[in-house]
């Protein structure tokens, strides 16, 4: 074995100053969410009342660039710049000539990418005066990447938790605890939409969610906070990709293929937008992968139509591939991919044909993910395992196409959390939930009564 | 918030090269370990069955360094070298003028020190021609360390898993099957030792370490490793100390006090040796603390005698701090600290007055684990959790001094998978067990019939 970089690190110095707006690069103009009562475009006032304003503007802004305050830079720097790794042994395990690279965001705190918009958003509601945040989540990767961003500005953190994660998950919920975040079971008794949904005992994200909305709408101190879809959210994530770009050059290599996973698309904007603005500008050709699961296939199977950002309907209507918003997806363990619909941009993207979305059944992707902790040491988390799968079926072509080929792809959170997914798995117990005809079926019935779109 | 330095990185190329073996340092000759039967001194010759001889060569080396394989190098690319923070959030939490410093070795992919000596074991068995690695666990750190280094020298691990541990903690067993290690419940029905125990069915670390020993001891292709104590263990882990080193002259500043807690003592001889050297050579005058839990006081209430390293009484005779070799710890959730002896080398230096051992309750460390989760993001193993108590006292004595106290300790874990013990210490359920004069009385009893130390 000779001597060889395996880890490309960057100095706190190199912390991105900026975000990337892509926003600023989409050729045609973004079509605009609309106000679920009147199905007129809403604006940055529909959502005063749970944003604050400097946020707000971060979602419309048409600026190339948004500067990153220095507190937030400050907080980056507990954890960032995160390292980029060459998987020589991964690559060597599939005898591949492909070069595989990962950025690597589980060394955060929290163990995800999560952090990079949670930090941004405490610091941005601090800063206008806010003492709450609310949120919901499901298995707990927001709630706890929330916690500790609330923590470090000194706001309180007030989380709704799935019930069933509730139940099943306790270790999520004393991460959020430990860094001082209050979490309820939901439905919770302690707001109307709880406990008008007492009968739902289990729980469901969009009930989270209403109850999350519902405090921070009534409560003039207290903001709502969310994880995914947005602009400003995946805004706030590229620090990711301006990190990878400078390591790919430290390795001298120019990716040919970017992957990601697409839960609500942050942790795939995140990485990819960086990459994607050059292409958007003539200065490079890579091709992009997104990687979803088969049992909630939003962008390989979805219709691309105005939908509700959640089950119950109370967000406004956003264009995106959907799979409608009453959509229950079956209980795979990639937690945070079971969305109905994705982030406008990461969809019209994908619209326009510059992006490519692949779907994993759930046993292929845990395959990947252990032949990736055997070879790479980390064990990772279920969602970044379609990416990783993906990954492999490139470095597999590769080598039967006999190419150098490049690839980087999103190690975007660590699996410390997933281990009873992974003893499922090994004990080969572990199911291939499908999406179906009726369910697609199904979604289009439930589409609200929004203008088409082509 | 000006800017300011918060982490101190390096790149691959500054992995040292050498460990550092403080056995050259130290003034008198080391004391031998003794043969059980004999209780003559012990050569290499008696732990050929079970060791490897490049390994039991670095147990007994008196060269000053060693150098470190290149294949070992290659494999510590894969997560080292590890960040130096400086915790201004936390001093910032407390007041102090002094300035907190801490070497994270969380990040790896098992998630503590522990893989820095893991990997360079499995080498050396693996450059030796053995197939197989056997070990004990208890909680399952270092199981999971030596399955994750396993998997990169393609050897074979066969774990034995303290028999509560196994029942209650089946996320660190996943995690070692995930690596591909065979994860037995002890006492197993496998071995003699585990069939002679089977009335004790919650297993113990004495007879987990019989079972792996008897399967290494009979078996030509496999061998024994243990992950602390021994020479050897601590020397890999000096790696540790000497990034250290480095990024403390990147900070430009030198330690008024190391702090690492102290189990077995390759935590805190990793960290600290490469410093102690510079004490010892009257380079520097730097203060070291050991810190161990109150519920086993092996450093502060132990006696100075010749004792066995494990429960059943099989192994050599080690000079060292004991609480008797059939003590069995109250179980305090720091189980890596559950250890009824101490590495002979940090307890030489504790007698001969280099090293200050401190002993604290399991709640107090608790509040000091919370208070830093809540200021520097990473939420510490229970473990680390007894140094971070040792750090708060000597900043605020800082405080009440007015001095700029530089302090700087080894937080070597993350609490990923110790949330339920946080769950019971922010329910106020968390207990303080101490130790007794009864059971001090009873170690002595137990004491073999060795030559008395002085």
């Amino acid at each position: 074995m000779s001597e060889r970089a395996v880890r490309f690190v960057l100095g706190e110095r190199d912390i991105p100053t900026h975000w990337v707006n892509l926003m600023a690069d989409i050729p045609d103009d973004p079509l605009p969410p609309l106000h679920p009562g009147t199905m007129q475009p809403a604006g940055p006032d529909d959502l005063t009342p749970i944003f604050p304003m400097a946020l707000i503007q971060q979602e419309v802004s048409g600026d190339p660039e948004i500067e990153i305050p220095e507190a937030v830079r400050e907080a980056y720097k507990l954890w960032r710049p995160t390292p980029l790794h060459r998987a020589h042994r991964l690559e060597r395990a599939l005898g591949t000539p492909a070069h595989i690279y990962y950025k690597y965001e589980g060394g955060s705190p929290a163990g995800s990418h999560k952090p990079n918009t949670a930090v941004a958003q405490a610091y941005e509601n601090a800063a206008a005066g806010i003492k709450k945040l609310t949120t919901e989540t499901g298995a707990g990767q927001w709630g706890s990447a929330l916690a500790f961003a609330c923590s470090l500005f000194d706001l309180e953190c007030e989380v709704w938790m799935v019930g069933s994660s509730y139940d099943q998950k306790p270790y999520r919920r004393s991460m959020m605890q430990t860094w001082g975040a209050t979490v309820h079971r939901s439905p919770s008794d302690i707001t109307e939409a709880g406990r008008a949904q007492r009968a739902h005992t289990t729980g469901s994200l969009g009930i989270a969610i209403s109850e999350a909305v519902e405090v921070a709408a009534q409560n003039p101190d207290t903001n709502y906070s969310l994880g995914s879809v947005l602009n400003h959210v995946l805004l706030h994530q590229t620090v990711i990709g301006q990190e990878a770009l400078r390591q790919m050059e430290m390795a001298g290599e120019e990716p040919d293929v970017v992957v990601a996973c697409v839960g609500g698309g942050s942790n795939f904007g995140g990485l990819t937008f960086p990459f994607l603005r050059r292409v958007l500008r003539g200065h490079a050709k890579t091709r992009f992968i997104a990687a979803e699961p088969a049992a909630c296939p939003t962008l390989t199977r979805g219709v691309y139509a105005y939908d509700f950002g959640d089950t119950v309907g109370l967000t406004p209507l956003m264009p995106m591939y959907t799979l409608g918003h009453d959509f229950v997806p079956p209980p795979v363990h990639a937690g945070g991919l079971r969305y109905h619909g994705d982030s406008p941009l990461v969809c019209g993207l994908v619209k326009a044909g510059l992006v490519e979305p692949r779907a994993y059944k759930q046993n292929e992707t845990f395959d990947a993910a252990v032949l990736f902790a055997r070879s790479e040491g980390v064990i990772p988390a279920p969602e970044p395992a379609h990416a990783i799968r993906a990954v492999i079926d490139e470095a597999d072509e590769a080598r039967e196409a006999g190419e150098e080929r490049v690839i980087l792809f999103g190690l975007c959170g660590h699996g410390h959390f997933d281990l009873s997914a992974y003893d499922a798995f090994l004990a080969g117990k572990l199911e291939d939930p499908e999406f179906s005809e009726e369910d697609l079926e199904r979604a289009l019935a439930a589409l609200p009564a929004a203008p088409a779109l082509t």
